[in-house]
């Protein structure tokens, strides 16, 4: 993942034909109610000049939100296709004897306005569980959110898919394939329940390039496991994640069909795009002040590396420290420790990193002396990289994560009213 | 484990033959530096007027105490007979290049002051990790710990090996075997870094029930499993687990050998100690104000419910959400659906009980309307049950936890210091 991208602005608008459009419905209580709300949108619409091949990943709970039913089914039944995604936030529409009616009911709403198949159509909700989803405002929406759509809009929909998150997420990167410039840019939203697995968050990408639907399921398959699911903030892997990720074509390079030069600068870009999603989530993180970048080095395989790695980023006593700016690093050999996977626990070396320095608190799995004045330096950045070295082969990975905090008590000791 | 039990005092020393004491040596904090310690004592000895049968569970974590490695070395020595154990708390002597020297050390003190061999001796710790453990103020204890040895000085050894607990744990039962009365009791120290994995934090438990070395480990490998395995308070397991259970014998009943109606019994009374011991644990969990114990029944397999248990008492968000007293139960049934056990999420009821009364919030895995202010008289109480059936089978399981609050933010924020 060694190539260099130029960054653009335009997240999920960034590559060519892509519309979309973001208003306040009412499904999120009215700014009088709720005055510190910063973000008022509360449903989007994005929709692609030309027919998508579409991959997505989603949630392994079995709890699945209906969106997710009603997208699988969707892409199922269209053959990968999809040419417009539906999105809105504060109700997850999970949990509901009507939840599978509604999100149907959302796509068609759509496709009678675009004038296209209703399987054509992605949904997707995020919010609380378990509260019936009111159709009657989405009625009233969709057919403003459509006459609105424009090529730079990303960011109303950026903000619409936001719960608890205090900033939007958005990435964008321009690279070449034969000789054409294509686009890949996305959108996230966080920033609680948490802790992807095989899947994640509501995820939005989009791609100008052409690629063929398999192939992108496998980049999308591929770049997910080290990205989105090396990332916790608080251990609960939610009921309605999922990535969606289109391609339009219209960069017009030849299509990747296979594996080769193309599609690696094609997963090159992916990785780009949402290593970059993932860290944004992981420092926005329900009541975070710290972003946390654990990564191992020197394991055998990367599945030990990605393992080790989020054992360390999901240690509650660990992020607890972090916050409280205490270099307790025998908590991360603790989470080591009790990580699922194969080495030997008196090779491990541990450095703790930021833009204040470094220092060294363990090498062959037992603590050497520190300055606790470095250490304290070193811990009052916003970013702070855990480095852990297994001595024991050439295979690495990233997990991202936050420290744990009393906002995060507070944001979710009280989250549905 | 339907049998009725006295329950008595005493804690370890609620079975014959077992003498206790405690003291403070040095290794905590002195009290005029530290003056919210509750709780001076810092080390601890008990011993049995007869060799004992001795069943050890330890922790999974790869980092393993020194403590923790020397009472292995020890058991297999003695062939599973010891007569003493000793054990200090706020240092747990854990990834120390001279930790199994200071381990050994404690042993042979113990050891050289009762004139008994070494590998008769178990040895603990529990603390800080990381942190060369001061040999000098432990060889000044012992002797004063051997001297003021007594039948009546449990509760000096349960407050020494108190960390961030706020109370002590202890709890004994009298029962009967074969016409002779039995005691069997035992004392535990929490109250973080506790997610136990085939064994648990600091645990002791003695017995004068007359019982062979296996039959003890097989009766203690069984009740952990269902007990203490069963407890999260962070998620995080710890390096120094251990349960330690002796048994002299000075009751007289025949000894157990082999399973039977005498077994039974024994493994109830062990049940019943240890389960009671496993819900102070939780309910003295750092930070917290509410005991959790989720109660699943209707499952395939005993397996099955005890994942299904322990995943909802993991949950950060379903725990911050019992702080605030939200019946937010999306939460419960997220974290059922991302449990790793097969069953049809579908079929799942939830209750949610207490002493002030109980509201069932989901039927079939969807919501049902009930009343927010039932919900909140019922989440007012200090003991919440959440009551989950599978109806899918006969196996029940339950799991032990509690809610997650600032104070747990701010005691694991600057618990070195």
């Amino acid at each position: 993942m060694e190539n260099e991208f130029k960054i653009i602005d335009g997240g999920i608008c960034a590559a060519k034909g892509f519309k979309a459009s973001g208003t306040y419905c009412g499904i999120k209580k009215p700014a009088y109610e709720n005055p510190t709300r910063t973000h008022k949108n509360d449903i989007c619409l994005y929709v692609s000049d030309r027919l998508c091949n579409t991959a997505c990943v989603y949630t392994t709970n079995k709890v699945k939100g209906a969106p997710i039913i009603v997208t699988k089914a969707n892409l199922e039944k269209s053959g990968g296709k999809a040419i417009a995604v539906i999105a809105n936030s504060k109700n997850a529409n999970t949990c509901n004897a009507d939840g599978v009616e509604k999100a149907n009911k959302m796509c068609e709403l759509v496709a009678n306005e675009l004038n296209i198949p209703s399987e054509q159509v992605v949904v997707a909700s995020t919010g609380v569980i378990g509260q019936v989803l009111p159709i009657e405002p989405i009625m009233s929406a969709v057919p403003k959110l459509v006459n609105e759509l424009d090529y730079g809009k990303n960011n109303d929909a950026a903000t619409a898919i936001m719960t608890t998150d205090t900033v939007k997420k958005e990435y964008a990167v321009e690279f070449e394939i034969d000789g054409k410039k294509c686009h890949l840019g996305g959108m996230a939203k966080g920033s609680g329940m948490i802790h992807p697995n095989m899947a994640t968050t509501l995820n939005f990408i989009t791609t100008d390039c052409a690629i063929s639907t398999d192939m992108l399921q496998n980049a999308l398959n591929e770049i997910v496991k080290i990205t989105y699911n090396c990332l916790s903030i608080d251990g609960d892997t939610s009921t309605n994640d999922m990535v969606c990720l289109m391609a339009n074509g219209l960069a017009e390079n030849d299509e990747i069909t296979c594996e080769g030069e193309t599609y690696g600068i094609f997963k090159s870009a992916l990785y780009e795009v949402m290593a970059n999603l993932t860290r944004m989530l992981a420092k926005d993180g329900e009541g975070a002040t710290k972003l946390i970048e654990c990564i191992v080095a020197g394991a055998q395989t990367q599945d030990i590396a990605i393992t080790v790695a989020k054992s360390v980023v999901c240690s509650s006593l660990f992020k607890a420290a972090i916050f409280g700016e205490d270099a307790n690093w025998g908590r991360i050999l603790c989470a080591v420790g009790y990580a699922d996977a194969e080495f030997d626990i008196n090779k491990v070396d541990v450095d703790i990193k930021s833009d204040m320095g470094i220092i060294s608190v363990c090498k062959n799995g037992a603590g050497i002396e520190f300055s606790e004045e470095e250490a304290s330096q070193v811990l009052s950045s916003d970013e702070i990289y855990v480095l852990i070295n297994l001595n024991d082969g050439e295979a690495s990975a990233t997990a991202w994560g936050c420290d744990l905090t009393y906002d995060y008590v507070k944001i979710n000791g009280d989250y549905r009213t």
